[in-house]
């Protein structure tokens, strides 16, 4: 079987303005479907899964992907959830914030639209087949999906039931394409395609991420590694530190918001890092500490080079103690991802300096790493953490995947 | 002689964060400086100007090339106004439009900051040199500035003036990097370097910007074609649709916001078209009309499909009869070029309809394309119009050579 990418990509584009057009109404009625689509296909959606599942343990996958791979009940209810979330949000399209005068006589203001066509390439979570769709959908694009080969059976289901809503909606099933034979030629040819496709959103390790921003011909939104710190500063209040450095590090591992470097200001050394190797010690983290905290630490390995790099997602962190504010900033400049980045501190001229000079996507201020995510700081349901700065930087609801045209009103005005 | 352009390029993220976190105080002085250094300096770079003009004219470059290449005192006076009317813009760093609070307790704003280091590559027009590194440094960007090397004597005269300015703030010269040996084998290696580079601008030819987005593995921000679209609707003003038409198409041809293309309802072609044909015969306007319009031109060629794509930048313009509302909304979307496209009506419903669903970069309503433009949109300065959706879609202005990160405010907030 040989799947025709590129023509799949060019009725994705003559669908989008069906997509792009709907009433308010519509668009909810369609995801609603959805949602509803997906409550009662739950058995064959859960059948298809099981065989996911078998070649998975037949290729000898790890637990860790067939964790990620499998599908229950309260699985596809959760993504039926979520997709009634997103349908229940606020409009993004249409939105006008502003019109202002002009000295000529012409108004003008800027009205959000789609973005056209957005194709997702990720691995092997099927939920977010549907969490995708359902984005592309509320900001009004025709999506197309690239899911794991490893998952081919599920996301055909879910496929199944993205194409009911739609065909009840009287729209046409190119508005959300789910690529059946996911190959790698397939994918090499998606990147070439910038004449139908207007942005690919790379999810997965960073290999993939690497390969796809390196050969594509489209734009790219890159989600790259959260390696996030957290600064103890010197006028830290260690009441806001220590449950701020618990709940970065050990409210769950696995996430890229989870905290995996320390800094800890000179100064406040002999009173907080006890406190700290306490912590650490009841919560069974592993510490990788510089020379100069590694005395604090049972069991602590000397940090290298590379733990300043480290994403551990692991029960692990990098301890290092910092001379001042600035050896902080650098350090986190030169080793941070432009995820995440903490300041623990009650000094307000310090606090002003680090959201200023900082330029992760997201900066705080005695507030967890773990706020770092989409539904946490208002935007709902995310596609994802950009860690590029062009066009979003964050995390990415469906507003980020919408643009804005100029909109100008004029009574016969002409430029003089 | 050879350019270590990876070397210019590494130089340039180190010096970033220098112009990122300078004050607006010397933010200013720093441009204002740049604008006193050309006026200073305008024998040098007339002089340097003579050698390129010598050669250009020795290789044979046309008039029209020579005509853009060259600088006079008048030219120089008016790129530095241009520097100083940038440096007296309202600062666009450092801004926060909102801040939220949200159901955890923590507080959440996005915060305007400088994109990093941004490259433009340009043809021959020597102030796009000084324009563009003016409008990077406003909003905080390094800038690397590869330009044609048929202007390359006056670009390193002004590259001097910039380390000039820079260096009177105490600033590194690396902050704007003029690429003194502008050949091929530079720019092919500066599409590669994504580690240090944050957005590449083409300008020029449609070969240059294809070439770029191609082959470059840093995004990409492109200005194509101008092919703007007048829409006179059945219940279009002629009054006002006559002037609007005039400007469009006569005012200045060789710009990217005149009209190439004209459609006309069906219903109102008996009363407008030969008000349109005596516009033209008088302003001596080339017409490339359709079948049902011809008769109404003295000495008119048949359109042609490739007269619905033309962007003539000529005294021409292709001319359609369009059946309905509908017909012309979908002409726009099959020829347009996502720049400019304007709709004269009366009919409200038209007029909603319009600005609504065609999602070119700027939509206007019984205006003059000719206010596709920066400054008339009340961007100040301009770097350019991208027709492409992703970051900016439109004319750019400093703001445009931003992005926004999250910035949260807590007081020892956790997440549950």
């Amino acid at each position: 079987m040989t799947f025709d990418i590129k023509l799949a990509a060019a009725e994705a584009k003559a669908a989008k303005n069906a997509i792009a057009n709907l009433t308010q109404a519509a668009r909810l009625s369609l995801l609603l479907a959805i949602a509803k689509g997906l409550r009662s296909c739950v058995d064959s959606i859960i059948d298809a899964n099981k065989i996911d599942l078998a070649n998975a343990k037949e290729n000898g996958l790890s637990e860790a992907m067939i964790d990620r791979l499998a599908l229950d009940e309260a699985g596809v209810e959760a993504i039926a959830k979520a997709v009634e979330e997103i349908a229940h949000q606020p409009e993004v399209l249409g939105s006008i914030n502003s019109i202002q005068p002009l000295p000529s006589g012409i108004q003008v203001g800027k009205m959000r639209i789609p973005l056209g066509v957005v194709a997702m390439i990720y691995e092997s979570r099927p939920n977010v087949t549907i969490d995708a769709a359902a984005l592309c959908l509320k900001a009004g694009n025709a999506v197309i999906l690239r899911g794991g080969k490893e998952a081919q059976a599920s996301n055909q289901a879910l496929a199944a039931v993205l194409h009911s809503a739609l065909e009840k909606q009287g729209l046409p099933a190119a508005i959300a394409t789910v690529i059946p034979v996911p190959d790698r030629e397939v994918m090499q040819s998606m990147l070439t395609l910038s004449d139908s496709i207007d942005l690919i959103i790379p999810r997965g390790g960073e290999g993939l991420i690497k390969y796809v921003s390196e050969n594509s011909q489209i734009p790219v939104i890159q989600h790259f590694k959260g390696v996030c710190h957290l600064f103890v500063d010197k006028d830290a209040d260690l009441d806001k530190a220590l449950p701020i450095l618990e709940n970065g590090k050990t409210q769950r591992t696995g996430v890229c918001n989870a905290l995996e470097t320390l800094l800890v200001h000179a100064e406040i050394v002999e009173q907080a890092m006890p406190k700290i190797a306490s912590l650490f010690s009841q919560k069974k983290v592993k510490v990788h500490a510089c020379e100069r905290s590694i005395s604090y630490f049972d069991g602590a390995s000397p940090a290298t080079e590379a733990d300043w790099e480290a994403e551990y997602l692991a029960l692990e962190i990098a301890v290092k103690v910092v001379d001042d504010f600035d050896s902080a900033v650098t350090h986190i400049q030169r080793y941070g991802s432009g995820h995440t980045e903490v300041i623990v501190t009650e000094n307000l001229g310090n606090a002003q300096r680090f959201m200023r000079e900082v330029n992760s996507s997201v900066i705080m201020l005695n507030a967890s790493s773990r706020f770092s995510d989409g539904g946490q700081l208002g935007l709902g349901a995310e596609i994802g953490i950009s860690t590029s700065k062009l066009h979003a930087y964050g995390p990415m609801g469906a507003q980020q995947l919408t643009t804005e045209k100029f909109v100008v009103y004029g009574d016969g005005h002409i430029r003089t």
